[in-house]
C-alpha cells in the first residue's frame, strides 16, 4: 500500500496508523525525529554539520507546525507533536515512555524538533531493484553496532559512537547495491565499509551480537556490509547526558 | 606583513612570492588544492560531501580561471595554474616534480582543481587569542598522523584514511581553544578529539613518531590536541591510486 507522505501523517494524528514504517510512501524519504531543549540545538545542529552521514540532518522544526526547510514537508497542516505513529519519551537520557502523541511533553518555548534522514529510504530501492536486505525477508529490525569509530566532537557532544547497521550481501552484489544506496545522500547513502575486514576496522566486537536489532545468519557466499545508522544522534544526546551526569 | 589575497595571488603569479602561506592573510579562508581527471571528480566532490570535516570542499575550478563559488574568489583575474605558491605534480600517485606553476600541465578538457579549506586559517585566530600553538613558536610543521578511523567511503575512494593534526595545549585551556577554532566550519573546526586516551581511540601507533611533520614536545600540563587535517583528501587519493594498481 503505498500512501502518499501526508496521508499516513493524517492516519498517526487520528490514530489510525502507530506502526512501523518500513515501506510505506515509496520514493519519499522517512525521517527520525529527535526533540531537544533549546539550549542544546545549536550544538546538536553542529554535530550533523560535522557528521552528515550517520547524522543527516533534513530539517528543523522550530515550533511544532513550523518546518524550517519547506522543501522538507509541504504543507502547512502539520504537527510534530500528533503526525508521527509513535514517540519515545526519555527524561535524563533514560526511556520513560511510549506514546502516540506528545503534545503534553512539547513545550514550544523550549523545544525544538530534528527531522533526520532515515535508511527505510534506500532499503525500499534496493528491494524494488531486487536486493531485499535479508533482515526485511525474515521481517526483523536491521542488526546495529556500536563502533570504535567516533563522531567528530561538536560542542557539547564528545565522545559519541558512530553506530552502524548491517545487512548481508553477496559479494558479487557489492557494486550494485552501492551503486543504488549512493544517490540517497540525505539518508545515509552508500555503505561506509564492508567485508569481515571491516568489522576490525570499525572496532566491532562480535558480529554475531548486535547492540540493537536481532542477529542475522550472513551465508558463506555472503559479507556483512554497513552502513552509517540513524541510532547515531540518539546515542550521542545518551552519551551527552551520561557525561553530564558524571 | 598583512596582504590581500589577490595582492599574495598576484605575487605568486609574478614568481615574487613561492613560500609558506602560514600566517598571510589574516580573516580570509586559506585552502590546499588539489586537482583530479574529470573522470574522478564526482566521486571526489561525494568523498567531501561525506567527510566534511577532513575534506571541507570550499569550491571547484572548473576550469582553470573559472571558480564555481564567486564568493570563495572575488576576482575573475584569477589563473589557478599560476597563483598559487608551489605545486607539487603526482604521476599514478608518486610526486614526480614540485614547480611553481602548471601552465603546461593543466589541461582544461580533463582536468579538474578542488580547493580544500585548511587549518591555518583556524591557526591563525587562535594565536591572535594567546593561544599560539607549538610548531609554530617553534617555526616547525604541524604534526600529523595517520588514524585508523576510515573515512566514510565514496565511489572509487574506499579504506581511506583519516589524517589528523596535532598541537599540545594545556588542559585548562582545552573548552577556549575549543571555541575558538569552533566558528571554522569549513577549515576543519573544532578538534576532534583530545587527551591521551584519544590516542587509543583514534589508533595512532606512536605519538613521538608522526606520519608527516616534525615531533614535538608535549609538556606535563599539556595534552594532545587533535584536529582534522587537509592532508586526508590527498592520502586518500593516494590510497585509491594503490588500491587501482592492486
Amino acid at each position: 500500500m503505498n500512501l502518499y507522505p501526508q496521508q499516513l501523517r493524517l492516519q498517526c494524528r487520528n490514530g489510525e496508523f502507530n506502526g512501523h514504517t518500513s515501506g510505506y510512501c515509496n520514493g519519499y524519504a522517512q525521517a527520525n525525529l529527535i526533540v531537544l531543549p533549546k539550549a542544546l540545538a545549536s550544538d546538536f545542529e553542529d554535530l550533523c554539520f560535522r557528521n552528515p552521514v550517520p547524522c543527516p540532518l533534513l530539517t528543523k522544526v522550530i515550533n511544532k507546525k513550523d518546518v524550517a526547510d519547506k522543501r522538507i514537508i509541504k504543507t502547512s497542516d502539520f504537527d510534530l507533536t500528533t503526525d508521527l505513529p509513535k514517540y519515545t519519551v526519555y527524561r535524563d537520557g533514560e526511556l520513560v515512555e511510549t506514546k502516540t502523541d506528545i503534545t503534553e511533553e512539547w513545550d514550544d518555548e523550549d523545544h525544538v524538533g530534528f527531522l533526520i534522514g532515515c535508511s527505510f529510504s534506500f532499503e525500499n530501492e534496493l528491494a524494488t531493484n531486487g536486493y531485499k536486505p535479508k533482515h526485511q525477508k525474515e521481517d526483523s529490525n536491521v542488526l546495529m553496532y556500536l563502533t570504535t569509530k567516533y563522531l567528530n566532537a561538536a560542542g557539547v557532544f564528545v565522545k559519541c559512537p558512530y553506530v552502524v547497521s548491517m545487512r548481508p550481501f553477496k559479494t558479487e552484489d557489492i557494486d550494485q547495491v552501492r551503486n543504488i544506496s549512493r544517490p540517497f545522500k540525505k539518508t545515509h547513502g552508500e555503505p561506509i565499509d564492508w567485508g569481515y575486514d571491516a568489522v576490525a576496522r570499525l572496532g566491532i566486537k562480535d558480529l554475531q551480537n548486535p547492540e540493537f536489532g536481532a542477529p542475522i545468519e550472513i551465508a558463506d557466499d555472503e559479507i556483512p556490509v554497513f552502513w552509517a545508522c540513524g541510532v547515531t544522534p540518539q546515542a550521542a544526546v545518551q552519551a551527552m547526558v551520561k557525561m553530564q551526569k558524571v
